[in-house]
């Protein structure tokens, strides 16, 4: 997920956005649809896993963040790897 | 990580390499050094997540592994994210 | 899925997986699995739409098929289109 | 088709156009022109199979769709697969 | 269509291809399917205009020409331009 | 070529643009330097086929049109092939 | 490191920022932070060497430069080359 | 040498700024730092050929153009080529 | 124009075909029509400035080097650029 | 600097290739000509820096080590950066 609020977007709003965008990301953390979020180094940008049921699920989450008219984001389907050893990353 | 075995490699020799590589990336990953390891889905790939002191000991584990030969490997580095809430993702 | 057969590998060979490779793909098609197949014009590829129950499921299926080795496949997650009028396009 | 509306473009008249937009996409699917269609997920992106006579007829189609001027399309020419079993997959 | 013979390939026989791929190529154009055909200056590639009722058509065209396995096609579909005065340009 | 006119552009003064364009190209293709013009499906986009004496009057050409502002042109230096049977496509 | 300001940016304020950039680039590299510095010939564009504890450090250090928001950066991890004779560059 | 000056930009500034480039272009041409300028067919870009003694002065020269902030450039560091017979092309 | 001739060609015909090469190229340079010659930096790769009549002209001399099976080559047409105070960079 | 050597290529011979290659990097570090050398992470390539008097002298350095056929090399012109506080980097 890449993140670009255009320099000239008002930043009382952005701020907005961001701080619903994280009560969203956490409580769906909690619910363990968010696996994991990670911040690339030098960039506004995250590297996440989701576990859901259904790719419209995850359509779902991620099409109704805040900050989602801002994002590029790319999803990349994974799957358990033979030689992973721990049960939750499937 | 993509792995690209040529197509008239010996099969056998492969299956070797294949297993010591199993072997090295569950012995990493109990260490905690290799922290995840999810299957592309479609693709003889893998994304992993790696947790290691520096740079150097990354590039150590990955370039001694069996199938390093064969593998495109680009490195994104990653640090904790200001939204998440897992304590072993930094 | 891009199909590239090296130029020297051996036709009896290749017409043997090809075979096995299109009885998979019709019985895949039969249970429902693999709902949609269409040639790109002009290239050896395909375009297909699957219909599978998780990621996994997707990767054992296509990763089992006999020309998998030679295949380039980018697998792009699907979900309704809000506009769509067809049932069983989810 | 990509489809970036300006973030600084009227909303109501966004509304508008994505209402017609969809009235348009539905009844050219019950005239079985428009295929199928399927929401990419994590993007404002659709993945959709038109059935045309004409070159000429899928143009017209879709470059008097309300959202064209801000559509990105990639029209990939398809055609029967020959292991296909489905008899309306041409 | 760019074509790519390997280093390797036998020369007598690259010769026969290239043959009776012209002779292909000029019967085509006679019966008017293979409208134009021009040489990209500098590379082994064409550009081709093709007219065709059915993408099949082209299709079935092209993977049968001698030298399609050495192929790299990329079809644009075309139609008639708004301000284009040629009856046959469409 | 490709057209991007921005959407904030003045719909009055682009159509002016439009108008004049489509009168030069016309004419240019009646004075037989503009020899083709297609659409590309799907886009604001064409491909054109010149026979111009020199480079410098291809450019002289396109870079007076009206719209020329607004386009993104790529010029593939094309040449007669040995295996067309058109005089005219040199 | 691209940057890219935006040419209706407002010029007074974007001489405050390069300012202010300019005096953090000195004390890190003061600092020995950040090692080396160099411009890329015919681009607004630098290429910078980190030396830097962890991957958080050297997220911090960029994410709150002034020019950051106009920035386009590249993170690539280096580690010691084993032919390298310079004790400092690992 | 790509040059997109916005469609916004005032034309009279934009005038004044490419009557000094010319001069600046013609008075480094007579120096014989600039060595060639062709205008690529189809695009408001150049080729140029710099003769200059370092790195340093070539980006002095062309990030003082005042065409500069408008620019895409990319500099390909050229030498002599073994089977040249052009004294002056090292 | 990049030259690739692959790892296990047999050497002393590479030596030969390099040598013819040389030959023309120099025989070329000679006539004005191979107007300029440069090395790119670090690659086994050129940047050549050609003057010929016509593009079939140009096709036919790079076609028929000796090099030409093992070379890339991209034809960017050029033209007298505005500034040019040049008479010979037309 | 990225390095791939052919899996098929006789690894005494890449052996002593390296051997001579690493003396040479050695002994261009110890002259001054190649200032740093680092590694890239997970990849048989590296990044270096070169301090030369012209671009004819590093072709010349890079075009004569013995790993030069087998390599891909990308040359960015660097300069003094007006932030820089070392003297060395210019």
């Amino acid at each position: 997920m890449d993140v670009r609020i255009p320099p000239d977007f008002d930043p009382i709003r952005a701020d907005e956005l961001k701080s619903v965008e994280r009560e969203r990301a956490q409580a769906l953390q909690k619910q363990g649809k968010w696996r994991h979020l990670w911040r690339i180094a030098g960039q506004y940008s995250n590297i996440s896993i989701f576990d859901v049921e259904t790719v419209q699920e995850l359509h779902d989450i991620v099409s109704t963040l805040p900050l989602f008219p801002f994002m590029d984001i790319a999803v990349t389907p994974l799957c358990r790897h033979p030689s992973s050893i721990r049960e939750d990353d499937r």
